[in-house]
């Protein structure tokens, strides 16, 4: 019935070692023992609500302020972006309402029915698509991390929390089309090099996607994780270009134009290159490198000394996380986590790590190593490179200083 | 920059031949040299919605009708279940808002702070466990099938959809603690075993958990798909048996009893037994059997002659799914469909054919073979076996009547 050999006695005995090895496990708790049962709960005494009472469901009101995390006090939010509430999520998935947005025109409104995606360019056959042609293609699914290229700016990180902190990342099984598919549908011309990429957004938000790319892993996806794309993530359409910058991952997608040059628009020329201490910019830095962060125990949390399990996410645009490492004594030294299983390509990785907390001040940290062996920097590893007049790509380190009261902090604050 | 050799040379002859090949590929659409570029849409002409503007997000008000399935005219729906819109979703992922639900006793509202899990019976040390307690142990999360025993019922099976058919079915990425982790902390005494669990519901749901599953892959679980548990899910705390009929996941869980015999509860004798044609009676058959179903094109869908992806879900309480077999020739020949990878153990697995219809008339499904070998049965080789006189577990295979209009309806039927 079950896939575990039978071994009673042997595995009696493990139990019972167990039970005295993991006592010291979970501290201040109540034992049955000393505590009289819990009283039948108000919800046992009459029935509850009825089946289909939410044909589709919300989380519980006691889950109320796990929301986005919109920032308070700009100007304008049309352009603007809201981080998922990292430190309240586990595993590597991250809930569709909950999925951070970047908007450069706030988000259309777009009948799927109405909607057409033109491909048009260096082609032999430019395209006119309905969204029922483009879902006859055949499809694909796979689970990818999406992150905004300023995760956060290029600073020592500022905020309370994980997600004020590097929340502009998100991960979620997607399902589309190969973008290769669909261009050889229209048939490459032997000059294209690009495509450019155009969303129907008030902002006509546009990237070029070198041809590489565009042949390799990319998708045009139409679901994220079982259902058709929310409105913030680009319903209902969007490029997804795994392990790239978030905003090269065009929502609303309504045209791709195949090019020999790039398009040098608003959004990679303006924006989203890196300037250098040098005074030249670096460009077309499409690639999230690796990185981490713990995010339980983090910011505005407050632990109790004893039993601890250390709990974060890593990702690189490289490929697979090949491990982490995990400090609890400021960087002195450094512990392999355990990644959990199975560690995808462009994925969020969860890792943990078992840790007793001694009730001393002190600082932890986690650092991120990926299949190519790059390692996630500290942030004056990576400005002895990049100086401090850049916005993007920074991915350094992130430390957590915990008070003796038990308090967590921004260790860079 | 990108991880491809680069050949130009081949690459466009690869394209410009791909091109010609895929031309037949999408029938019906328009062509830009045969049409005007689409008109800019409204969407673009004025800033959409702002960032922020749901901090919990909605689907696209387009997809109003992808809700959860529930039968109409029941006399009550207390106890009774809502079924999953398998045909709308892609992937392997079912949302939070669309997981099949069955509660026997309403949806309680449960406070968290309040909540307490008591671990009593043939244990060392009772246990009376908060929810920050739970938290505190090592965690996991895994990607997991959960599915109604009666998922249908056992008949010809009826519906129009295949929500209608067998959409008692969902899948998550689920992230709790080893159901063993905990028993250790309490000492499980030698004579242990059976865990008899309880739900916190109007009903209090009770099944019997055999100890060597409580000692093998069994969680309880406080998360979802990144997020908490919604209250249709058991919020705060569930039982999480991989590959078990998915009233034994007891849902609102408060209460673990550990004894040398099951309860013999109404859902293990009254219900969830099965009739056999000898008058006897199958107790205790926990696991679900390897079942798979065409999702696209199903049940009240219209397709039109040319080229189809047929896709689909299989998955196997046994493990993993080795194959899954399609026919489109009303069983006379199976070719092997593609599986999506990661193909991960217990959870729901997507497959996919390429198709090209003729217009004819005919007949498609598909069949499951997991690690096993054990292959998905027909309806007919199934009640060979096990009569008529059953209610659950029936994991027949579904024919989908393709009518020469293209329409699709239950082969059954």
């Amino acid at each position: 019935m079950t896939r575990d050999s039978d071994d009673p006695p042997a595995r009696r005995r493990f139990l019972v070692q167990g039970a005295a090895a993991a006592a010291a496990l979970v501290g201040g708790r109540a034992r049955a023992e000393e505590a009289a049962p819990p009283a039948i709960p108000d919800g046992m005494k009459s029935p509850g609500a009825d089946v289909g009472s939410q044909t589709y469901g919300t989380p519980s009101r006691f889950e109320a302020d796990v929301i986005r995390n919109v920032p308070k006090g700009l100007k304008q939010y049309t352009s603007a972006s809201s981080r998922t509430p990292l430190q309240e999520l586990d595993g590597i998935l991250t809930p569709n309402g909950l999925f951070y947005e970047r908007h450069h025109g706030g988000i259309p409104d777009i009948d799927p029915a109405r909607h057409r995606l033109m491909i048009h360019g260096l082609v032999e056959t430019p395209l006119i698509l309905t969204m029922d042609d483009i879902r006859r293609f055949p499809s694909e699914s796979h689970i990818y991390f999406l992150e905004c290229s300023g995760n956060p700016g290029f600073e020592a990180i500022k905020g309370k929390t994980a997600s004020d902190l590097v929340g502009l990342v998100s991960c979620a099984e997607w399902t589309g089309v190969r973008l290769a598919t669909v261009l050889r549908e229209a048939g490459l011309k032997p000059e294209a090099q690009w495509v450019v990429a155009e969303g129907a957004d008030a902002a006509a938000l546009t990237r070029s996607i070198p041809i590489d790319k565009c042949l390799d892993d990319a998708l045009l996806v139409y679901s994220q994780n079982g259902e058709r794309l929310r409105p913030q993530q680009g319903y209902p359409l969007r490029v997804l270009l795994p392990g790239f910058e978030g905003n090269m991952n065009v929502k609303w997608l309504r045209r791709l134009n195949v090019t020999a040059e790039p398009a040098y628009s608003r959004e990679e020329t303006s924006k989203y290159t890196d300037s250098m201490p040098d005074g030249t910019a670096r460009q077309f830095t499409f690639l999230m490198e690796a990185k981490s962060i713990i995010t339980r125990p983090s910011g505005t949390q407050r632990i109790a000394p004893g039993f601890h399990e250390i709990s974060g996410i890593a990702w690189t645009g490289r490929g697979k996380i090949r491990g982490v490492q995990v400090t609890t004594d400021g960087g002195r030294t450094w512990q392999d986590a355990a990644l959990q299983e199975p560690v995808l390509t462009r994925a969020l990785t969860r890792f943990r790590l078992p840790w007793t907390w001694d009730g001393q001040p002190t600082t932890i940290m986690s650092r991120a190593v990926d299949e190519t062996g790059y390692v996630q920097p500290s942030f004056s590893d990576l400005t002895a490179v990049r100086g401090l007049k850049s916005f993007y790509h920074n991915n350094a380190t992130v430390p957590w200083r915990i008070a003796g009261s038990g308090e967590v902090s921004n260790g860079y604050a």
